[in-house]
């Protein structure tokens, strides 16, 4: 009765997993919530009349001008016309995958990489040409072997990326982005977590550093400031926008208006830089918190190393588990934590990895949360 | 360099005509703008600090429980957990498309119909089997024979349709939701223009006389109450929630929460009902002043018939015109309007029709540019 490509629709791991940690006394290092602690409560009350009718598809001019503001100044030239605020970064994810992928196509990923993307490229039909990338860096030969494999494009996230936290050195970017370009292929640069720079690490985007070839970057406003407003945002060439435009005219018509009224006060806000200064105080306390959790519980069966910025550790166990059944057990146990192997593109699967998100446990509930965590894996790895 | 899907997308005729009537001076009827006078400005200010977080897919509970006792109330039985918040009704109509149109799929609508809504199908490779809906009602013998030839499933607009304002009687609606059952086929019924019945028709729902077929129906908040806050629902038989709400996960995870939280605060509103009366004389007086306009000088050159509800007139004249250039010399003249042509499905098109909006322009500009518009076919036909 449904399109064939509904076979190809998994449910979400993750948003099963996160409807189940609703449940009261739950202690969740599942998911990828930003701290309501450190959400502003500076909402704007009521927009300017006209902004309640219909807008263009671009999205607020007086937006897209702040996001080009913002990408020139981290090294990518760009004008504000190159700007297209979406509903939330998924949405970007969606119309790029629409705009490059069909059945056939090859996308360039990281190995491991966001589940939700993989989630978009499977509808339509993609397979995968993965490389490696984690604490020791990214595999360069790997990249180099699926680039000579004419994939349609290369999705990236860079930057404290989801899931492994990992950051590319300046080095591993213009390496990569020297790559590109020789290749001619597209670069999709995914960034959500650039302002969760918690050791003030070097992050140009990879796409400051394309020269020839096609690019383009998503950014969200969850991470920053408040998932519940759904904003993001693409930034790509010149020549991408007209199709992208269309897409988005087909998807939503236009970014609720409302919701991009109350971004712009938050963003122009008198305390918006001290704000992040903070939240980012707290996100380094919590991670501290999650260390040395894991350094007391988890050294003798697991690896991993301390996140320069994100919301996640991820961690390597001596051995395979079943991943679902580990997280039956450990909801049971009232512990919600996410399998790694949802984040590898099929053929690349791997089944001794997980990820915890530091950011939303309280304090006390971090280390009790890894402590029955670390005695669930022990009885297993055991 | 993109999927080849991309080839199938074309501009939006609409959306270029709606930039180009945003130059200051312009009258325009093109659009399907409700009118800013009617939207009310009681848009609450803060939402709870845990309405900032992400959210369910299935948007809102308190939302989900006010449309579920609105469709009740006009004859379809169903709870909250059938209904499925979207990010405008045209993200209902994306969601829907992907379920059902791959290509070679024959999606069953009217002819003409709703142009975004074709934009999608195209998108997906759709072909189209059309049947007849005008002033003299729907060609019941066209439906007939279009449901023998296997459809995908029946896009239709029975309340107020756009483009022709044309509404389904009671008999129609009973004949085509039995024909469907009988078929088997799926109903999605596209009903944006609901609130804005000026004549107290009765409407129930087609969705409301399907008794074993399944079935779709999208609602829109941008017609009733303001487009700025991008809110539609899709209510839907029990087994087409998971895969939708699947496809909503790809999509943008959910629906911009602050929106929905103003948006409960205006249906609960205790000045709600009577503002929607309010809205409804105006757009009364509206169409009785575009009526006035066109007997005065169109009487010559075209049929048409006053709309029951909904925002637009349709008129058939006596002879076909060039649409894309008569929207260029009219907007030369400073008017806007949506030539018919881009309305119909491929194949069927014809090319002596046009849609009038009569609830954006102000009393004066309305016979202005009425008196414009005539002078410009006149010209033309004569």
């Amino acid at each position: 009765m449904f399109a064939r490509r509904m076979q190809r629709l998994s449910s979400s791991l993750i948003r099963e997993i996160l409807a189940l940690t609703q449940a009261p006394d739950m202690i969740s290092f599942a998911g990828g919530l930003p701290a309501a602690e450190v959400m502003p409560d500076w909402i704007d009350s009521t927009p300017p009349a006209d902004w309640r009718q219909y807008a263009r598809s671009e999205g607020e001019q007086a937006l897209r001008e702040w996001v080009a503001d913002q990408m020139c100044a981290v090294g990518r030239r760009c004008g504000p016309e190159q700007v297209l605020i979406t509903s939330g970064s998924q949405q970007g994810i969606d119309l790029v995958s629409r705009l490059m992928v069909e059945e056939g196509s090859q996308v360039l990923l990281e190995s491991p990489t966001y589940l939700a993307a993989l989630q978009n490229f499977n509808l339509l039909g993609a397979s995968y040409l993965g490389y490696a990338v984690g604490a020791d860096g990214i595999d360069r030969d790997g990249f180099v072997d699926a680039l000579a494999q004419n994939p349609c494009m290369a999705y990236l996230n860079p930057t404290f990326q989801n899931p492994t936290g990992y950051c590319y050195s300046e080095e591993e970017r213009q390496f990569v982005a020297r790559q590109l370009d020789d290749a001619g292929v597209l670069l999709f640069e995914d960034d959500p977590y650039r302002a969760l720079n918690l050791d003030g690490v070097h992050t140009q985007p990879l796409v400051s550093h394309i020269e020839k070839a096609p690019w383009i970057y998503a950014g969200s406003f969850s991470k920053m400031l408040m998932p519940g407003l759904r904003l993001g945002y693409l930034v790509v060439r010149e020549d991408l926008m007209a199709p992208l435009l269309r897409l988005k005219q087909t998807t939503d018509l236009h970014t609720c208006r409302v919701s991009q009224w109350q971004l712009l006060g938050l963003l122009q806000h008198p305390e918006f830089e001290s704000r992040l200064a903070h939240a980012n105080d707290f996100y380094r306390h919590k991670r501290a918190l999650m260390a040395n959790a894991l350094e007391a519980h988890f050294s003798d069966i697991a690896q991993w190393q301390t996140p320069e910025g994100g919301l996640f550790f991820w961690l390597t166990l001596k051995q395979d588990f079943a991943g679902r059944e580990m997280v039956d057990r450990a909801l049971s146990e009232g512990v919600g934590f996410m399998p790694g192997f949802a984040f590898y593109p099929e053929g690349q699967v791997r089944h001794n990895t997980l990820r915890l998100n530091f950011s939303h446990a309280s304090d006390a509930d971090i280390g009790i949360g890894i402590q029955r965590l670390a005695a669930l894996f022990m009885a297993d790895q055991g």
